[in-house]
């Protein structure tokens, strides 16, 4: 088949040396509809979550929305775009399909100028799609096709790639597909034999459900820096209260970092916690990609030399670009609006 | 190939017996990126013109071409989108391919209530695209690779469809592909056979000059309703003038609208003729689909009992809410939108 996009998958950007961020995750296209609140009760859709749907349920959700956009997407993948955006040197670990959604996919992350080298799949499920819900109080809801997703591969993690990183980023959703697993459990060990630090985020708290005990071994384990918003670290722990997950997540990582949704996050070092507001950019339209860019921001800074409290700051402002439109990439320049709020290098 | 989205290319919309307006056109999916001036220049385009591509010319421009969004497009379905949204009947002819794209065009189309049955090509080449560059004065410059819109043939034209026709509606950038400038001579008279009303939109200057006088003499011999700018139009008659261009207009077609840019628009109908202006919906963000949802409320209103002027009002409406934010189709309920402007049924 000629596929016109698919022909523009051969370049690549200029390699770095040294790497800020590489980010492991699904490779996913976003499929984008504005619906009310009654469409997802029709559709028996959990308002703010994650849902994995499998192809038939995909085309029946599909069949019933509206009119849609396409914008690349993906947790981790959203943070390395920020982590771009921003000036920082980034790449990517994810798995497509050589389809047209694939090649997409990849010239929007390598247009975003992250590295992004991970071969194609040429055989099995079309790449990865997320049919994602935005209500008009701007929430989003997700229902995600894992497709080619679930063939990324232990062999996909390339060890010269993860030797040049200062920051391994994984993502929770990682844990659904099963190859996918082996493959972040290898990024983790090479990271800690190249003296990189893992961070993770729980991405979802029901994904949080699903394996929580893995998680937790993990975390203790070999986790750095932790992503989490307040659902997410109580489940995690099954604390009553969220300075009783904190404490607990503190034990065990090095930097710990809670996002508080429209209060801003907390920042926590050992002893050190800063509590750090925000405060939002225009009318809150489309929360997709809000937590993927805090990370963004967060690890930029801590790359970077800022203090704690001001990388959660950067974070916090990069959330605050990321939920002012539609899709879960930056619409501008972080590295100007970082500049314009006074939170450049 | 296992292509989760192809999946839901299934479903039809209930179909009315009568449709407002049959729509023969390029059925392309539109990748729209953000660049500056000097990215035309670089790239060696024109802008505010519509260029064909192949797919080479199409990689290269998608290789230099910054992170995109894609939306449905294609001039003439975009037209069935409004009158479907302005609460209209309204149906597409047009052809994809049978992969990724060409099931979100489905989709999208169906989604929006435009019934759209044309069978889906099963070789040859991709879903047509059209890179869009929208430049920050919110100017759009399309680079088209036609793809399976080429393969649109005279058979594609079912003529149970056009005998539902009030109008039978027609864009001038058909006159491309060479089957599909015969389907266009079919639905043409078929519309003949069975009463319909022929309308036609010039496109672009540059595809008037490309086919001038085939234009002039399909315009005399058989279109009722026609749509151009002031550049297509002086371009068509090679009049000195706005005023001489129209006047030879009117003297072939029974409706004749010409857009203004930001003045508004002239609807002519014999020696009747206003000068209608407009004021745009909020900031302009982005052009594409100013002339195809223009054509829309134009349309509807010659459907559904509306003087010219006030017709000429809604088409402005229409395309000053499309010019208001990114990608060729409404954002908002058209219907809506009129009644909140006093121009409702």
């Amino acid at each position: 088949m000629v596929t016109l996009l698919s022909l523009v998958v051969t370049s690549e950007n200029a390699a770095p040396s040294r790497l800020d961020v590489v980010a492991l995750g699904n490779a996913i296209v976003d499929v984008l509809a504005h619906e009310d609140d009654a469409f997802l009760q029709a559709q028996g859709l959990t308002k703010g979550s994650m849902q994995l749907v499998d192809g038939g349920e995909a085309a029946a959700i599909y069949g019933a929305m509206g009119p849609a956009v396409e914008m690349s997407g993906g947790s981790a993948a959203n943070t390395t775009v920020g982590v771009a955006s921003l000036g920082g040197a980034a790449a990517f670990i994810g798995k497509v399909r050589d389809d047209q959604l694939g090649a997409v996919y990849t010239h929007d992350l390598r247009a975003a100028g992250v590295e992004f080298t991970t071969a194609p799949a040429t055989t099995g499920p079309a790449t990865a799609q997320s049919l994602i819900i935005v209500t008009p109080d701007a929430e989003r809801t997700m229902n995600t096709y894992l497709g080619a997703s679930t063939d990324l591969q232990p062999d996909d993690v390339d060890p010269a790639t993860i030797a040049r990183a200062a920051i391994v980023f994984l993502e929770g959703y990682l844990w659904d597909p099963p190859a996918a697993k082996d493959a972040f459990r290898r990024a983790m060990t090479l990271a800690k034999d190249s003296g990189a630090r893992v961070a993770l985020t729980l991405s979802d708290s029901f994904c949080v459900d699903r394996f929580r005990s893995e998680f937790v071994a993990l975390i203790d384990d070999a986790v750095d820096v932790l992503f989490a918003n307040e659902a997410e670290i109580m489940s995690l722990y099954g604390a009553a209260d969220l300075d009783a997950a904190v404490d607990r997540a503190r034990s065990s990582c090095d930097v710990v970092s809670v996002t508080l949704g429209a209060r801003g996050s907390l920042v926590i070092r050992g002893s050190e916690s800063h509590e750090v507001p925000t405060q939002p950019i225009g009318e809150v339209v489309d929360t997709t990609g809000a937590g993927d860019l805090y990370a963004a921001g967060f690890l930029f800074g801590i790359t970077h030399g800022y203090d704690l409290e001001r990388a959660g700051r950067l974070a916090n402002l990069c959330a605050a670009e990321v939920i002012s439109h539609l899709g879960a990439r930056p619409a501008v320049s972080l590295a100007d609006l970082a500049a314009t709020h006074g939170l450049g290098t």
